[in-house]
């Protein structure tokens, strides 16, 4: 690929191109992008050669859209973010706190799933650590701008307030990818059940995860897992409480798991902004790692909240 | 037990009193029974005398205050439909659709809770058939009516809205009530592993559950299942589609299971109105089973949609 | 007209046809029609010729998709209600607390537009007495289903949740009708400033409207002029308070008046359903006053709350 | 007093306190200066002597409760931003459109409050150039956030969820801030009738300002009124569409008048975040006048959207 040129001093500045700015994602991508100290963020235009000429492309457009123009610019050794589902399997996984080290040799990047951002960030301690029994439970809530926007049936105000439902209840494409990750965290198979819900606000995402206890644990063994693992992640926090309030607008997961002893289960919930950690934000934590770059620079820890 | 003396015939009255009349379960008692054929409701103060000079008394207060009337109402053979926790375990066991007989020849219900209420009827058909392994999880999303009408931290505006966060998320008093009627009706112990989660709307509750199948099952034959046990039931009914919104106001229960055959997995989804379904209108099923009239009598089995 | 051939029995029913049944006006319609005790509501095709063999149409159309037909059982002498706004200015305007007997007399009634509904029933007391200037301010708030059905780039739930927003700013077509009204009523011409705004519910509509004192008024004389007026009214409530969640589902209308005497101003809120009396319910109770049923039959007078 | 030591580098970095960092303006205030270039903040104990030895005070008490404290910081002749209404019509009046200058010479602001934030920059191009009769109504509508922290009837979820409502419909303590700043800029008083309204989303504000042209004028010459007033400012765009949601999280005011030619009217809209432009943003933008540093700095200008 082509090596990028810049080294991580305060003023290094790289051209980033989005190709899909007018979806949420890339709306949010450029919105970020404009208060990052090192990239310079444009809108490229459909056009396939355009973000050529850019140090940096990220993908924002819808599943199935940029395949051919991501493999295009990956053989051109144009350092790439792709934020669709189409190089998931296939290219480097975008997830910081699993493959750190990769990201940053790689250019060519698939950005996780928002759903499974949040399942693998919450099961991953628990997987690692053989923890839990092989087959999990995933339910997930998401904010109605994970159903894009183009105005439907189901993303219509009087459809999607004022109440919840299940979509998807079965073979809902983060599945598989889940069940991905966590296998290859396990060294063994992790089959999931996965259920994503439409929750009636506009960002946010939260994953209730549950799993089988393979033997006895305390809670206090189970907060010293999620600690000991996520206590140097600059974007993870383990607390008492998660809701997906506080980090609305930040790149931040908030994390958390509780023990039923009584019945050998855990609950883990893992709260993120699907925009953010859950698109756009991490697919500039990417970016920031390949470049070199602090890995936190031009994405908000903290939240807007109210 | 005192024995109603009315028949159902359209002309019968009876007298019922409202014990708890401004908390959200009393208010939508009173307002179900304004329009209710049979039942003339009060709201009845808190003195402990005055609601036995009614034919049938209704408990609405928060848990534990009511425990020492309902025992006296129970003693003095006034017939009582108790909304709270208190004696749930220790009286009859108000869900029709497991304890119609019962409950008819009872004269002292307990009431289920919401969330107990959604998770047993999404549960019951596969139990009841042997087709899901005897621990289950159980995922619940509640309107902020449930969180009751006092002002907190919790139900303060701008803490609820505009997101969603689990509570209680082991340990909720409603485990041990699902658990106790699962298995019951399996003839064996079933465990549950249940989290609820505060959702920002009002009124309605929707519970997802998890099981792992037993053997093979098709998607076709869980249909059958559902359709089988509940076909002849007024309020619940199998639909493609699960959502809270139009149950909002209704008696009715929604429900559906998906099967994930290749994983060996099913997932269910019952959707109820938290305060009619799940506290005053069922409580009013039970009280129309009580007196002998017709089971349905005041109260909507449909929705207020949008 | 074909005259109605029931009388106010108890057992009399009616047969309504509902021409745009799928719509969330004519939704409403066969939801309340469910309830009513005399008549029997069932939807109709959009075929032209079929709703004639009822005794009475409701035209739940978008607006011009029904002036045709409209005219046609007109002509044919077959009691129509057009919740439209087609045949307004033309036919019997249908606001029963102005115009209850010629709606009684007439067989072609033009049904208010929900905005419409709400202004001038905050305004006639004020303007019929003669006591406020004749040109007046009205605010108007709607929930999105007044925005209808069919999914937009405006009422998709990212646009229209978590926010506010004016539309139509000058020259709502409700303006005028208004204005025809609140001029009839002071026998001179009135003007209306008129913005409606998009408000983040599914149902309700408040009107906030705004007059100047043509001379000294205290609060307690506005408070007599109000409950002069609407003391009789079925629907119409003097409250202190005003909101629209306490009307929601139910026909009544929530109105009040507070006096700023030192700056010789007055403040007139009222809040509707906007599909209830500000459509569905008024288009019943118009039909009500047409076959001589009691107004208030079939039309819930308490709402949903919360 | 005391002059600010600092001057306008980059590298500058000014302390200040934030006197009531626990309820929502004063935890925006220090989620924005943790961002910003030149203040460091941080929260000071209710302790009154504490904050002195800072460089600047944000007192963001509830009203009332820092009145003393900030006539001593005034005294002491510590540069002091109090956000309460408490020196509002006594200290330099901090809102930059209008009083830039005096702001930066002042030492002690009375930050405005968000309705009057909203309605003076709303009517200011107006009543400036003599366009309208001096009765303004303006109608405002803000998020809960604006009813503070503090769990109450009026803002616990199922209250003000879902629906819309008035409060304090006149006399609210905005409505003779509004009829000052405007009279002043009139030369001659300016009557205001105001009504605030609680609507259901947590952040943003809108106002509708309704005025009477005092003569002819074209949208055309109302269009290029408001540009040419507010064209320099950095917070004020003046666009065709005025919605809460895009201002969310910054501190920019979108504005937009419309023409009723036949009328002789002219509705205005304005729409700010009013923990941001109407609280927190503001008193940043204040601060940074009164240290010279640039007006923008720390302030995004961008919301966050959906």
């Amino acid at each position: 690929m082509r090596m990028p040129v810049l080294t991580s001093s305060s003023t290094a500045v790289a051209t980033a191109g989005v190709v899909g700015s007018t979806g949420y994602a890339g709306r949010e991508l450029l919105r970020l992008l404009a208060g990052h100290p090192h990239f310079d963020g444009t809108a490229s235009t459909a056009d396939m050669r355009a973000p050529v000429s850019c140090d940096l492309v990220f993908l924002a457009l819808p599943h199935g859209a940029a395949s051919e123009l991501g493999r295009e610019l990956a053989g051109a050794r144009v350092p790439v973010v792709d934020l669709s589902a189409d190089q998931r399997g296939v290219w480097t996984y975008g997830l910081p706190e699993l493959h750190r080290v990769a990201i940053a040799e790689s250019g060519a990047i698939a950005n996780p799933g928002c759903y499974a951002t949040a399942a693998i960030l919450a099961l991953t301690p628990l997987v690692e650590a053989g923890l839990i029994e092989q087959h999990v439970v995933v339910d997930g809530k998401s904010g109605v701008s994970g159903a894009g926007k183009t105005p439907t049936e189901k993303n219509v105000f009087c459809s999607a307030a004022e109440g919840i439902a299940p979509y998807a209840p079965v073979g809902h494409y983060h599945q598989t990818e889940i069940e991905r990750e966590l296998s290859a965290v396990a060294g063994a198979p992790v089959t999931v059940t996965f259920t994503p819900h439409l929750a009636p606000f506009s960002r946010g995402l939260l994953v209730t995860a549950y799993g089988r206890l393979t033997g006895p644990l305390t809670q206090e063994e189970a907060d010293e897992v999620y600690l000991s693992r996520y206590g140097a992640e600059p974007f993870v926090q383990v607390l008492d409480q998660v809701r997906t309030q506080p980090v609305r607008g930040s790149n931040a997961c908030h994390v958390k798991a509780w023990v039923d002893a009584e019945r050998g289960a855990i609950v883990v919930a893992a709260a993120i902004d699907n925009l953010v950690k859950g698109a756009a934000g991490q697919a500039i934590q990417n970016a920031n790692l390949l470049f070199g770059f602090d890995e936190t620079a031009g994405l908000p820890a903290e939240g807007l909240w109210p």
